[in-house]
C-alpha cells in the first residue's frame, strides 16, 4: 500500500536545482510555495546563493538540519543519482523528479531510470517521476510542480482527486476544473512511472478522507495486478472513479495459436477490467469532467433497480418534467437508450396539474407546456410531487430559460429547499439556462444544473450506478469467489504445451462442463466400437499434437453415419496426419456424437501479458468474425458477469425462444461460463489459451464440440510487472 | 415552391388582437416590432383602441388601406376564421396564427383547422402555424413571434437558418444560439403545421441568399415528398442541412407479411432519407449548435477523399499537431474512429523539427511537446509547415492554455494571417483555453477553436463531408437515374395482391435478378422432369396464395435427393395445402434447385406510409434477427448507396474472401440490390413488399433462392400527404 502522506501533507519541502529566477523549472515551485501560501518550511537547495527568492538556502541536502519529507528535483539527468543519493543521506521520505532524459529516451535512460528506482526503494523514498510536472495538494497548499498554471488561479477546495500519467494533460485539466470550478483536492502527474503508478495514487486517493472522486487518465498499464488492487480500494470505499484510457497498446503481438486471440483489442480487456470494478470511462475531456462534476457534486438516486439489459449497471425511476414537448421527447429518448424507467404521473398529482393546465400531459415527459410563463407555481407543484412521489427516483426538469427568470427563480428556491429539508425527495436535476450565481446556488444543495437535456439525463444513469456500487461496497464479497475456490479442477501434468481435444474434452468434462460424448480410438475397430456405444451420427477427428488446425489438412469428418463410414473416416485422419509436409505424431481419432442445436456459442479464456486471465464469450461460427460482438470479462467471471457478457455479445438471444427453439436457462449456461473461467483461473498463469468453439445451444442446454488448451511450459513470472508498452507523454 | 418572403421580408406588417400591454401574447410582437428596429409599416388591430403602444390602430383588417405583407394572428381560437376571412378581403399575403386550441386539442380543433388551412390556400395566403411562436429574421429585423426571448437579446447577424417544429425548443435554441455568438439569419417555427411545413422553411432557406447553413428540429414528417424535395433543394444549392429529429412515431403498426417490416424501425427510414441528402444528424442540443457552428464558421478542407469503409462520406488527410502527447493520442483514437487519415510529417520540416527539439516526435500526431514554453516558434513552424503541405487537407492544433498565452498569441496571429493570405493553405482548427476576443478574431479568419480536443478532429470530418457534397452539387445528377427508367420491369396484372413464389421468382428473373433454377410443377411427373432437367438435389414448394408461411404447415422439403424423394415430396406439400385448418388454393409445387453457397443475404424493398419505397439489404438467417444490422436506402438505389449497405449491414464480409472462401466483385452484388430496388420503383406504390430471402452468396455471384412479393390491390393515394402521427410539442 503506497504511502503518499509525505508527498502530499509534507512538512518540510526541500527544493534541489531551486533557481533565484522564478519562472525557470526549479524557480517556480519556490515561487508557487511562497506565494500561494504553503504553511510548511520550505528549503531551497543551491550550490552557491545563500538565499533563493527571500528564502535562506543550503548548498547540499547534507547541509539541511533535518530530514525532509518532500524533495523536489529539477536538475539535470546527469546530477540525478547523485541528488537521490543525498535524499537518502538526509532522510528524505518522498520526491518529486521533474527531470527529463530517462526511460522515454530509450538506450541508456533505461537504465539510469532502474538505478534511480532502486535507489528510491532502498532507501524508502516515495518517488514520483521522473519526467513528471509533479503534484498539488490543494487542501495542504503544496505545489511540488514547475507547471506556471496555479498562477492563473485556483480551482476551489473539493473532494475530486485528479491523478494523470501525462503533465501536459494534468495541466490542462487542471485548467478546465478551474474554469468549471469543479472542486479538486488533489493533483498528481505520475510522468515516467519509476516509483508511483497512476494506480498507486489512485489506491491512496481511495483511503485519502479529502477524496470522494477520483479522476483517472493513463495511457497504459505497465501492472495489471496493481491496477486492479487500486480500483478494488476504491470500490470497497465507495468512492467511483472516472478513467480516461487512451491509445492501442503498442505491445508485441502474441502468437495466437487460435484465432479467438485475434479477435481480442487490447482495449476490450481494459474495458473488462473497468466493467469490473465499475470504473467510469470517460473517452472526451468534456466527458471527463462532466462525470467529475455529475460524481462529485449529484445527490445519489432515493431507489434504482438493476437495468433490465445489464444487471451489472443500476437504473432508477425518473420524472421528466419539461415546459417544452419537444424537449421533453429528446430527454425520453435519452431515457430509453439509457433504461431508465419512465412511470406515468401518479394519479393526485396527474389531476392536480391537469386541472390547472386542461392541455397539459401528465404522461411521462410531463409537459407542463408553455402556460408555464402564466402559472410558475403548476410547474413548482409537479416538480414538487414529483420529487415526493415514491414511483420516482430522481426528477429532470427542463425549464429552459425559466431557471432563472425572475417569474420562477424565488419560488424555485423555496421548492428545493423544502424538498431537501424533508430528506427523502428525490434529486433534482435541472436543464436550462441559468446566471453562475442561480447555478451555484442550487449545485450547492446537490441540485445540478445542465445547459444540455441530454446529460440531465445521463447524470441521472450515472448516479444511479454510483448508488448501486457504493451500496454493493458494503455488502460483504458474494459467494461466487468461494465456489471459485472450492472448485475441483484436474491437474494437467507439468511441462505439457497443448492438450489434444480428447484431453481438453476429458479435461472439461472432468471440471463439471456439458461435453459432446466423445472416446479415443487408436483403430479402426476401437472407432466403430465407441460410435457405436454413442450411437451415430457421429464426428471422427484427428487427434496429434502436432496439428491444431486439424479440419485445413482433411482431419475432421462429421455426419459419420454408420459403421463403414466410420472406418472409412478414420482411415482419411489417420491419413491425414502424414500428408501436411512432415509426418506428424497420431495419438488416435476422437469419435464424438455429433450434437444437434440451433446456435452455436465460443467461449474462451486466453492470458493477457498485463492482466492476467481474461474469458470472452459470444456467438461463434460466421458471427464471431463477421458481428464480433465478443464479450469480455476478468476470469474468474462472477455469476453477473457471465450472465451480462452473453447479453452484451447477443449470445441471450439464441438462449431465448429463438425462432420457436425451447427457452433455456440463461442463468445455467452463465454457470457454464463461470465453470470454464474457473477451471483456467485453477490451471493459472499456465494457461495460454483455452477456448471452446462451438458451445452448441441444445434444447438440454449448451454443450461442448471442439476444444483447444494450450499451455506455457514453464509458467515463471510472467505476470509480473514486465513492461509491455513504452511509456508515451 | 413555397414563398416566404412575406412572412420574412414584409414591408407592412398587422397585428391582429394586438393588445396594449406589451407584455401580452397580442402585445409582445408590437413592442418587439417597435424595440428591435423593424423600419416597416406596423398596424396594431384593435376593436377599441385607437392607438396601441403609441401606434395608430385599426379595428379590424377591413379597415386597412392597403394589402398587408404579414398579418400576425393573436386571438382566441373562436374569433380565427373570422380573422383569416379578413385577411382574405384584405388581400394579405402571409399570416402566422399563434393561436393553440386547433388539431393538438383533437376533436373539433381538427376541422376548425383543416377549414382554417383550406381558407388561406384559397385565398393564397402563406400560413405559419397555428400553436406556434412565429418566426424572426433578424436581417429585416422582423419579430413576428409573442416569445419575450429576443428582449435579452439577438444572436449575432449571420448565415444560419433555424426551423424548429416545436416552439419552445426554438425559443431555447435562440437563447443557446445568443450565448454561443451563432450568427443567425431567419428564425422560424411552424407548430400545427396547417400551412409551412419545416420543409417548406428548409426549400426557402435553400434559396436564400442569406442562409448559408441549415439547422432544422423536426417531430416527425407527415409528408416525406415534400421533405425530401427539400433536402435536394438544399443539397443542390450545396448548403448543409443540420437536423435533429426526435422521438418515434406513433403511426400504428402495419400488418406485417413478412418479418422484414418488423425489423425496420421508423428512425431507421428517416436515417435513410438523411444519408439520401447528406443530411447531418444531431442527437444533442450541444451537437446540433456544434455542427451549426462548425458548417458556417469552418473553412473547408484543401483536399478531401471518399472514406475507405464509408464511400458515400469524404474524410481529409488531417495533421494532428500537439503540446502534449496524450492529448495528441486522444486526437489520434479519434481520428482513426472518423477514417481520417494520419500521414507522418513531410522530410523536411520533420528534419527542421527535431533539429529544434530533439525529442519532438514527426510522425502524425506531431508533438512539439511542453518545449513549446521555451521555444514557441518550433510550434508555429510545425503549424505552418503542416498546413502548407499537399499531404494535409486540415491542421488541427491542440495548444492547452497555449491559444492566448503572451508568448505564443503574437506569432499565432501572424501565422494564421499569413497562412490564409496565402490561399492555399489548409484550414486550421484549434484547441485550447482561449479568451472570447482571442476566440472570435480566430474565428473571424475561419479558423475554429474548441475546447474539446476531440471536437477539433470532429469538424474536421464533418467539414470534409460539406466539401465533397458542395463539390457534387456542382455536378450534374448520375448516371443512375436515368438507369432506373430504362430498366424493362414485367407487368403484374392490376388487382394482384400477391405473387405465388413461382411467380416471384418469375418476375424477379425477368427484371434482370439472379435466380436459383425453378419450374412450377402441377404434379408429381411434372416435379420429377423439372428436377431431373436441373439436377438433383432440388427443394420441392407448396404454392398456394392462401399461404404465406410454407415451412410452417410441412410445405417446404429441402435437399430433395432423387425422383423417388421428389414424388414423396410433391405428395407431402400437396397434403401441406388442405392441412393448416381450412383448405388453401394449390397451384402447384415449386421445384428448385438447391444453391450452394456459403452465406445467405436477404434483401427487400418495403413501402413506408411517409416515404415510399425503402430497400433494405443485410446479412440473412439468425444474424438478421439477432444483430439487427440491416441497413436502409431509399429505393431505386444508387450504385454507391447500395455499396454503402453492403458494407454498414457488414453483409460485405461475406463477400471479401470471407473463410477462405473465393472474393465475390463486391460492385456486381450491389448492381443486384440496385436492380431490386429499380424492380420495385417501377411498380411504385402498388408495391407493399418485396423481399428476397435468402439471396445466397456463392462463387458465381449472388442467387436469389426464396422471394416474396406482395401488393396493394389498389394503389390509390397511399403516399399523399396522409399524417401518420400525431403533432406533439
Amino acid at each position: 500500500m503506497p504511502d503518499l502522506s509525505a508527498l502530499l501533507q509534507p512538512r518540510t519541502i526541500a527544493v534541489i536545482g531551486a533557481s533565484t529566477q522564478p519562472d525557470k523549472v526549479g524557480g517556480m515551485p519556490v515561487r508557487l510555495l511562497s506565494e500561494l501560501g504553503y504553511a510548511g518550511r520550505i528549503v531551497p537547495v543551491h550550490a552557491t546563493a545563500s538565499e533563493v527568492q527571500g528564502l535562506a538556502a543550503v548548498p547540499t541536502m547534507d547541509a539541511l538540519d533535518a530530514p525532509a519529507d518532500l524533495a523536489i528535483v529539477a536538475l539535470p539527468v546527469g546530477a540525478s543519482l547523485d541528488a537521490m543519493r543525498q535524499l537518502a543521506r538526509n532522510g528524505t521520505r518522498a520526491a518529486v523528479f521533474f527531470t527529463s532524459g530517462f526511460a522515454e529516451t530509450g538506450g541508456d535512460g533505461i537504465a539510469l531510470q532502474a538505478e534511480l528506482a532502486a535507489l528510491a526503494q532502498a532507501h524508502g523514498i516515495t518517488l514520483l517521476g521522473p519526467n513528471c510536472l509533479g503534484a498539488m495538494s490543494l487542501r495542504e497548499r503544496v505545489f511540488a510542480t514547475f507547471s506556471p498554471i496555479p498562477l492563473g488561479g485556483l480551482p476551489p477546495l473539493g473532494e475530486v482527486g485528479l491523478v494523470s500519467q501525462s503533465g501536459a494533460f494534468g495541466a490542462y485539466a487542471f485548467a478546465l476544473a478551474r474554469e468549471a470550478q469543479l472542486g479538486l483536492s488533489h493533483w498528481v502527474t505520475t510522468g515516467n512511472e519509476a516509483g508511483l503508478h497512476v494506480a498507486d495514487v489512485i489506491e491512496w486517493l481511495a483511503r485519502d478522507d479529502a477524496t470522494r472522486v477520483i479522476l483517472a487518465y493513463l495511457e497504459g498499464c505497465r501492472d495489471g495486478a496493481r491496477l486492479r488492487r487500486a480500483l478494488a480500494a476504491a470500490r470497497a470505499a465507495g468512492k467511483p472513479v472516472v478513467v480516461t484510457k487512451v491509445g492501442t497498446t503498442a505491445a508485441g503481438a502474441r502468437s495466437a495459436q487460435s484465432h479467438t486471440a485475434s479477435l481480442a483489442g487490447e482495449d476490450a480487456v481494459y474495458q473488462a477490467v473497468f466493467d469490473e470494478y465499475g470504473v467510469f470511462r470517460a473517452d472526451t475531456l468534456e466527458d471527463f469532467f462532466r462525470l467529475g462534476y455529475v460524481l462529485s457534486r449529484g445527490r445519489r438516486p432515493t431507489r434504482w433497480q438493476p437495468a433490465a439489459k445489464e444487471p451489472s449497471n443500476a437504473v432508477t425511476p425518473v420524472a421528466l418534467v419539461t415546459v417544452s414537448g419537444g424537449v421533453g421527447i429528446m430527454m425520453a429518448d435519452q431515457a430509453e437508450a439509457l433504461e431508465l424507467p419512465l412511470p406515468p404521473m401518479p394519479a393526485a398529482p396527474a389531476a392536480a396539474l391537469r386541472n390547472a393546465i386542461p392541455f397539459a400531459s401528465t404522461a411521462n415527459p410531463i409537459d407542463v407546456t408553455g402556460q408555464v410563463v402564466a402559472q410558475p407555481e403548476v410547474l413548482l407543484d409537479a416538480i414538487a410531487a414529483a420529487a415526493q412521489s415514491p414511483d420516482y427516483g430522481s426528477v429532470v426538469a427542463f425549464l429552459a430559460g425559466g431557471v432563472g427568470s425572475p417569474r420562477i427563480w424565488p419560488g424555485l428556491q423555496e421548492t428545493v429547499e423544502a424538498l431537501y429539508r424533508g430528506g427523502n425527495a428525490a434529486p433534482l436535476l435541472f436543464s436550462g439556462l441559468a446566471d453562475d450565481d442561480k447555478r451555484r446556488w442550487l449545485e450547492a444543495r446537490g441540485a445540478l444544473v445542465f445547459r444540455e437535456p441530454a446529460h440531465a439525463v445521463q447524470a441521472v444513469a450515472v448516479l444511479a450506478r454510483a448508488a448501486a456500487q457504493a451500496a454493493a461496497a458494503q455488502t460483504p464479497a458474494s459467494a461466487c469467489v468461494a465456489a471459485a475456490v472450492g472448485l475441483p479442477v484436474p491437474d494437467v501434468p507439468p511441462g505439457t504445451t497443448a492438450l489434444s481435444e480428447f484431453e481438453a474434452m476429458q479435461w472439461l468434462a472432468a471440471c463439471g462442463i456439458p461435453t459432446a460424448p466423445h472416446g479415443l480410438a487408436r483403430d479402426a475397430d476401437e472407432a466403430v466400437r465407441i460410435a457405436g456405444g454413442m450411437g451415430y451420427p457421429v464426428a471422427i477427428k484427428l487427434c496429434s499434437p502436432d496439428i491444431l488446425h486439424k479440419s485445413d489438412v482433411g482431419g475432421v469428418v462429421l455426419n459419420v453415419a454408420d459403421a463403414q463410414a466410420a472406418r472409412a473416416a478414420f482411415a482419411q485422419v489417420r491419413a491425414a496426419a502424414t500428408s501436411h509436409g512432415r509426418p506428424a505424431r497420431f495419438d488416435g481419432a476422437l469419435v464424438a456424437g455429433m450434437v444437434r442445436g440451433w446456435g452455436e456459442l465460443m467461449v474462451g479464456v486466453r492470458c493477457d501479458p498485463v492482466f492476467g486471465l481474461v474469458a470472452l464469450a459470444g456467438i461463434g461460427g460466421t458471427a464471431v468474425e463477421i458481428f464480433r460482438q465478443t464479450a469480455f470479462g476478468l476470469a474468474p467471471l462472477s455469476h453477473a458477469r457471465a450472465r451480462t457478457m452473453l447479453r452484451a455479445s447477443r449470445a441471450e438471444a439464441l438462449l431465448s425462444g429463438h425462432r420457436g427453439h425451447p427457452a433455456l436457462d440463461a442463468g445455467a449456461v452463465a454457470e457454464v461460463l463461470v465453470r470454464v473461467s474457473q477451471a483456467a483461473a485453477a490451471l493459472g498463469p499456465r494457461l495460454d489459451t483455452l477456448e471452446i468453439n462451438p458451445l452448441i445451444v441444445t434444447a438440454r442446454g449448451v454443450v461442448a464440440a471442439d476444444a483447444v488448451v494450450t499451455l506455457q511450459a514453464a509458467a515463471s513470472d510472467r505476470h509480473t510487472n514486465r513492461p509491455t508498452e513504452e511509456t508515451t507523454r
